[in-house]
Order: structure tokens, then C-alpha cells, then sequence
């Protein structure tokens, strides 16, 4: 038998990082701070892909691709974006290896150095917008509304594996209007889908708001954010939808010839999510068994075990599961039937726990004799006896109460952990022993959000957009007055 | 109305390169040798990505990620593979860029220089085998068959557009087996998978054969690769899939114990796909009014357009051609009613001709009074007048029935360039009179290759799989004897 996950109330950060390996999602590999990502952790990945790619393409997105390598002088053009990106950045400065003189190694070859070093995107605004430039020429031409699939590369000192890796996948949307309005608009747009899919696929409840000045994007007018809470009380940042204004068409030159005859600059959006979402959703729902997924991302939302001692009883129950995994699969069901015969049911009752498949069906021959089914639901950790007849209307209708009650389960957790506060001395002390989104007053100031951050280690995580949190006070920590209360957290 | 594309006939490479750009599929970037791929290209490719990985995982694949950046070191633990792979690579040297002294500019940090330079993979088997190490231990974890769709870079000098470009998109299997004969399955049935693609979706006909030594993947005992024939009379390789044999294993120590309770060193395979399809896809089929495209790769099968001079007209025909969008999308055919009144019907024709849409539908006045609707292929460039009763079921045949036409207009036209020669002149003449692929006896020496590669361009493509070539014969060249003809061509 495997031995156990630390627990969440020992070492959550060690139980989040072993978690992760044992389940079968992601490792570090032999490259610093670059992390594989395993076949099981892909599958989540690729079911959250194909969900948002299609809400994507809802809301009138194309995909398209733009180079992985960004000349250095890109960065140079717009002043906050290279602030922000081109510092900690991967660059290429050579483009040939050769044998050693020993003719043991291979070295680098002085004599194929590039003459401008090549940075890998830590996102692509300046090579996207460098190509804005000869797709629009006029009103016509806009909106240009594109999206990226890709691997992006910060060169970050301490990592953890999804939260913060050097490497990460990840979707850019990068798209291009005629006015402010539209492009405020757009950059909404996307805000609300995330938290759509952050809610009603992930059973994740978000905070949508604004980021201060300081929090904002390098080269952003305004950034949207949807701010989720993990179970350790830290927020955690799970996606960010930018209005750029112009900076980018005044950086690249992209005017367009407006429906007045006028040439204009352009007015600019991004958005993005990445794989930093599946450390979002293991620590959302996941307990010291191990993970715990939604259904509508479980990669296998049931599993069925046969328990039997003699061949001709797993014969039995080899028919028997074949009909119930064909009326299951009918429903559109995804159902592992494992029969393997290397490991006892007990092991792999754990090993699908540990794996976060919603539901459980384990039949013996018992079961046979009664036509029924043992039904474990993950969340819960509950089991009940079940008859085989209409099984598959149960498993549908208790995939659909899973997801809902992962969603409820968090949101209380969360609202439970919103904690309004008037007195500094009342911030600390929340923030070491409660945790969680602390709502206070802020006098609007970098200076003092940046003093509260050096004391307290918590930020501003949002200016919150759909909770209604104006009304007079006073700053926490300098007393000045504040016309609305902010979302402080820690957050990773 | 915009200009003509130049003439296959005139000039292919200038005909191909604009061809590209114009039907929105591609162009240059302003990073040297590394292309944007457009909306309109992506979403082919996207359709071609979809049926791959639907066919990898019929055939019991996973995908999974790998770090993009991989150790120099990694490279030089298999002699072949470093030769072939880490040469013409692009190499990441430092990790952080400054500010420059003047304040004005950016450029590498000289502090922050990496210890072991970090190459962009340009292939990942090294990575990929030192991960598999720490994952398998036992038959038990075998097969291990696994797949990443990944961009990857190459540092050509002579880059053309999706045909050779530094930076392309891919996918690479790389699998593990207990025995060599079922690591060589693996190969033959991969090279399967991508010989139907091409056939049943790209439209494309192939030959399948094995690579000669010289020809052979850096590292790999064989080398099985589908071979496509351009309209140009040059060849086009589309797919490969190699057996690895123990290399890999050896290299990066990956043992297993045996169902025998030995220690043994693993078998593997590995297989790849890239954007280079989509070279060949266009090359294959297009002409000189531009793309035509397979009707199960094409992102619109079916373009709708209103011939109208009113108001009026166009209200009708909007109402008429709802009706009939709405019909064929029930049949699952993707299809865009383009109403916009910004051009002429003239300039639309010539434009989704362009662009390769399969069937086009134009409605005008007279079609309401009559029923009818005029239905254009593209691959024959011919019209009908057809009832509008029933026309989707008539649009789902003829989406068919191109599909096939396309199929055995290339196979045909494939068919009449396999030439087979026995005399070295008689092999220049047809190379250079005739093109296409040439059967001709081999002594099996790479020096003869060699030489008949430095003599007159040709190389030897393949020792086709399923064609009947073995026949006693003399080598073209030494005339030395030879057991089967071999498949000789220009590539590309």
C-alpha cells in the first residue's frame, strides 16, 4: 500500500507539492524550474482547453500562431512592458553548438552569434502587435479578435510545480478596436468569461475586480482579475484581462483609417489563463486522500471495481460491468472498468481517491445476486448501496450534485473567509490566524499599499467589480479617507 | 479587384510563396525564419490536429509536456543524435537582460550567464528519456505510449514558409516497449495512422518505405516515412516514425525487470507530424485561382453568396439563405453566408476561390422565383443550376464526391510520375524532363547514394513497403547488382 499524503493541516505547501506527483499531474524535471506534465494532469488540462477554446470561438475568436523568439529591441519599445517583461527572460544569443577541441563535448560556437539576441515571449504583445501593423489598415480590418495557444517562459528564482514554473502553457488573446469603449468592452468580456468557466466548470468561486496601479500589468491602462481562494487561506491570481489603450499601437505605429477618413491609433486588449489554473483547482477542492475533481473535468468521472476471489466470479462481474459501462458511456459518461488483476480492490480504491475520480462503483458477487451497486461519491467520501437498475440515470444525476456541491463547498469556505476590518492591528490578526480576502479601507496611495505589503506580506489582490464595497472610511494603516473598502489576501 | 497569383506553370515557387500569404495560411514574421501562422492557416491545421489526436489516442496514446529547453548535455549522451540534432540549434546562454548604461537601451546581463547552456529543443527525445527513467521500473509500466504537440526550432539558413522554418509546430510520440518486435509494430502501425491521414483527409496519396541508413533519424534503426508527390514533380516528405532500438535507453540508462525478473533496457519508438502538412496539403491540390481544399480539412466547407442589387432582393435571399444555412448545418457542414455588402459578388467568387472553399452557393433574384441555386466546386471550377429542395443533401454529396475527386486526381497524377529507369541517363532525363518518382536499382552503398545525390540532386526517398519492387537488377550508377528497386526524387 502506498503510504499517505502529508495532511493540509500539517504541511499544506508539502501536501499540495506531493499531491501533485502522486495524482500523477505534473513533476520537476532534470531542467531548473521547468516541469513535465504528466498524461493524467494533461487530460485536466486539455479538458479546460477545449472548454474555454470553445467560449473563446463563442465570443467570435480565431486562433492563430506567432513566433516563440522576440528580438530584444521589441521589448525596448514600449517603456512599462520592458520594465515588467524583458528583465528576467530566457535569451538566445547563439545559434550553433560545435565538437570540442578534445572532440569529447560539444560547446557552444563563438563564431555563430546572433547579431541581436532573441528573448523566448514571456508574452507576446510586441511581436503580436509588430504584425498588427500590416494586417490593419483600415475600420474595416477591425476588430481583430485573436487568440494564442502557447508556452511562455519567465525565468523565475523559486518555483513550484503549476503555481510558478519557469515554463508554462498558457492562452493569449490579443485583440484589436476601433475605440476605447470597445475595447473596455472586450476586456470585460473576457473577464466574465473566465469567471464563467472559473465557476461553472472548475467549481471555483472568483472574485472579479480591478488591480491597482501597482498590480497591473506592465503596459496595461487597466487590469481585470478574478482572485480565488485556496484552502490554506492565500489567494490565489487565476486569470487577468487587460485594457492597453494605445500603448501598444503608439509602440508598433498600428493606425487604421477611421470611418471618418482620419488615420487613428489602435485600442488594445489581452487576456490570459494558464496552467497556473490546475494548481488553482487542486487546492480549491482537494483533501489528505488526495485530489478531488469536478466532474465536468475529470478525465474519468467513474470508475468501476470488480471484487472477487475466484476467476468465475470476475467472469460474472466482467458481463455484468460491460452492460453498466456501455449504458454509462450511452450518457456520454466517461467510465474506466478496471479489472487488472496486479492490485487488490483496497489499493485501488486509494489509488482512485488519491486520483479524484468523482464517483466510485464497486460490484461483488454479492451484488450480483441482489442487483446492486456499491456508489462511493469522492467529495463526500460517502458510500451507499444503489440497485443496478437505472444506475445510469444515478451516476448522471450524482455527477451533477458533486459538481454543484464542490461549487457551494467552496463558495462557503470563501465567504467565510471574507473578513471586513477597520484597524491595522485587526488586519495582522486576521491575516496570521483567520487567512483569507480581508475587506479594508485604502487611502488609494501606491505608498501605502506598498508599506502595508513590506509589513504584512498581503497585497491588494482586487478593487472588487460585482460586490458592492463603497461607502466612507478611513485607511487602515494611515487614517486618510477611503470611499471604498479593497480585497486584501497573502497570495502565492 | 486583386491581382492574379503568378502561374504554377510560369513560376511554382513564387506561385506557392504568394499563394500562402494571400489565402491568409501564413507569412514571414520579423524574426528571421519564423513564420505567423494565420487565422485562417490555423484553423486548418487545428482540423488536421483534431483527427491526428483522435486517431493517436484510438490507438491508446496519451498526451502529455515536456520542458522546451533542454541541457547540452542531454545532447551528447547519444553520439548520433547529438551529430544530427545539436549543430544547428538555437542556444539559450543568460537569463536576465539590464538596462544599459545609458539608460537607453536593454541588453544581457553578463552576470546573470547560465552554468550549462540550455538548447531549444529540436526534437525532445533526450528530454523525454530522462524523465522516462524515473518512470518506468517494471514490465508492468510498459508500454509507455505517449504523445506532446509541441512547437519546436531548427535553425535553418534557407527557410520557405511551413515547408522549412526554424520554428514549427509538431507532434511527437515517443513510446517504450518490453520487446523490439513490438517497439517495430509500434513504428509500422504509427506510419499507418499518418498513411491513412494523408490518404483519407489530407486528400494526399503516399508511398510508405523505409529510410536508407543516410537517410535515417539521428539515432533511430529505422526510419519508416510517407512520401507525397507536388504537383512540381518534387517530393515531399510527410510523416516519419523511427524505431529507436536500445539508444535511448542506453543513453540515458532506462532499464525495466522483466516479466523473468531481469533487468533489460527498453525499446522505443518515436513518430512525428508537423506543420510541414500543411506545405504539402497546399501543393498538392491548389492551383492557379489559388487554394483548394480537401472538404475534411476545410474550416468552410460551404460559402453562401447574394447576388442582389435592392434592399429588397437582399432581405429575400437573407430569409431564403438562413433557411438553407441552417439546413446544412444539420448536416454537420460548416458554412458562411457572406451578405456583407462591402464588395461585389465578382470580387467574392474570386476571394473564397482564394481561400479553397469547396462548394460555393450564389442566390440571386431569379433563383427565388425559381427555386434553384447555382452551385460552384472549386476543384473543377465547374457550375450548376440545382433545386434548392433537397440541396443539402445534394451539397453533403458533393462535399463527398470532391473529397474523393481531389483524392484520385492526385493519385493519378502521382501514378504517372512513378517512372521506372534503368540507365543512369535515362534517370537525369526524367529528372530533370519529367520530375516526379523515379524506381530505379540500387547496390544498397551509401557512397552511391552519395554520389548520385551530388550528380543530379535526387535522393533516394524510400524503399517502398508496399509496392513490389524486389527484382534482380543492376545499380543505375556502379552497376553493380540489386536485389529491389528503390524510389528515387528532388525533394523538397
Amino acid at each position: 500500500m502506498a503510504k499517505k499524503l502529508p495532511k493540509r493541516s500539517e504541511d499544506y505547501s508539502k501536501w499540495y507539492n506531493e499531491l501533485v506527483v502522486r495524482a500523477g499531474l505534473a513533476e520537476n524535471s532534470g531542467v531548473r524550474g521547468m516541469m513535465v506534465i504528466k498524461p493524467y494532469g494533461f487530460a485536466i488540462w486539455e479538458k479546460m482547453q477545449a472548454q474555454l477554446d470553445k467560449m473563446f470561438k463563442e465570443t467570435g475568436h480565431q486562433n492563430a500562431y506567432f513566433p516563440l523568439l522576440i528580438p530584444k529591441s521589441y521589448f525596448a519599445k514600449e517603456a512599462e512592458h520592458v520594465e515588467g517583461f524583458a528583465k528576467e527572460a530566457a535569451v538566445v544569443t547563439h545559434y550553433r553548438l560545435r565538437t570540442t577541441a578534445d572532440g569529447k563535448g560539444i560547446e557552444v560556437d563563438p563564431t555563430a552569434k546572433l547579431e541581436e539576441e532573441l528573448i523566448i515571449r514571456p508574452t507576446s504583445e510586441t511581436i503580436i502587435w509588430d504584425t498588427y501593423r500590416r494586417w490593419i489598415q483600415s475600420y474595416r480590418d477591425l476588430p481583430l479578435l485573436i487568440n494564442q495557444w502557447a508556452n511562455v517562459m519567465r525565468w523565475e528564482m523559486r518555483t513550484r510545480l503549476f503555481l510558478r514554473t519557469a515554463e508554462f502553457l498558457w492562452q493569449e488573446g490579443h485583440t484589436a478596436h476601433e475605440t476605447r469603449e470597445e475595447a473596455v468592452e472586450e476586456a470585460e468580456r473576457m473577464i466574465n468569461v473566465y469567471a464563467d468557466f472559473a465557476r461553472n466548470f472548475m467549481a471555483m468561486p472568483v472574485i472579479k475586480g480591478y488591480k491597482t496601479p501597482t498590480e497591473r500589468f506592465a503596459g496595461a491602462e487597466e487590469t481585470y482579475t478574478i482572485e480565488a481562494l485556496m484552502q490554506d487561506g492565500k489567494a490565489l491570481q487565476s486569470g487577468t484581462s487587460h485594457f492597453l489603450g494605445q500603448n501598444f499601437a503608439k509602440a508598433f505605429d498600428v493606425k487604421y483609417l477611421s470611418r471618418e477618413g482620419k488615420l487613428e491609433y489602435v485600442w488594445a486588449t489581452s487576456w490570459g489563463v494558464s496552467t497556473r489554473l490546475m494548481g488553482a483547482l487542486v487546492m480549491t477542492h482537494s483533501d489528505d486522500n488526495g485530489l478531488v475533481l469536478p466532474p465536468k473535468l475529470a478525465p474519468i468521472q467513474t470508475v468501476i471495481i470488480p471484487i472477487f476471489k475466484t476467476t468465475e466470479q470476475r467472469q460474472a462481474i466482467d458481463r455484468k460491468a460491460g452492460e453498466i459501462v456501455e449504458r454509462l458511456r450511452n450518457k456520454g459518461i466517461s467510465v474506466k472498468y478496471d479489472n487488472s488483476d496486479n492490485y487488490k480492490p483496497g489499493w485501488k480504491f486509494n489509488e482512485y481517491e488519491l486520483k479524484g475520480v468523482p464517483v466510485r462503483l464497486a460490484i461483488g458477487p454479492r451484488d450480483l445476486v441482489n442487483q446492486t451497486v456499491e456508489v462511493a461519491r469522492r467529495d463526500k467520501l460517502t458510500k451507499e448501496i444503489v440497485s443496478m437498475d437505472g444506475i445510469e440515470n444515478y451516476v448522471e444525476n450524482l455527477l451533477r450534485d458533486i459538481q454543484q456541491n464542490l461549487f457551494e463547498r467552496a463558495q462557503q469556505y470563501r465567504n467565510e473567509h471574507i473578513t471586513k476590518v477597520d484597524s491595522f492591528e485587526e488586519f495582522k490578526d486576521v491575516l496570521e490566524n483567520k487567512g483569507g480576502f480581508i475587506l479594508a479601507h485604502w487611502d488609494g496611495t501606491s505608498e501605502t499599499e506598498e508599506k502595508i505589503k513590506e509589513l504584512t506580506k498581503a497585497t491588494i489582490r482586487c478593487i472588487p467589480m460585482d460586490m458592492d464595497t463603497s461607502e466612507e472610511g478611513k485607511d487602515l494603516l494611515t487614517g486618510k479617507p477611503s470611499k471604498q473598502r479593497v480585497l486584501f489576501a497573502k497570495a502565492y
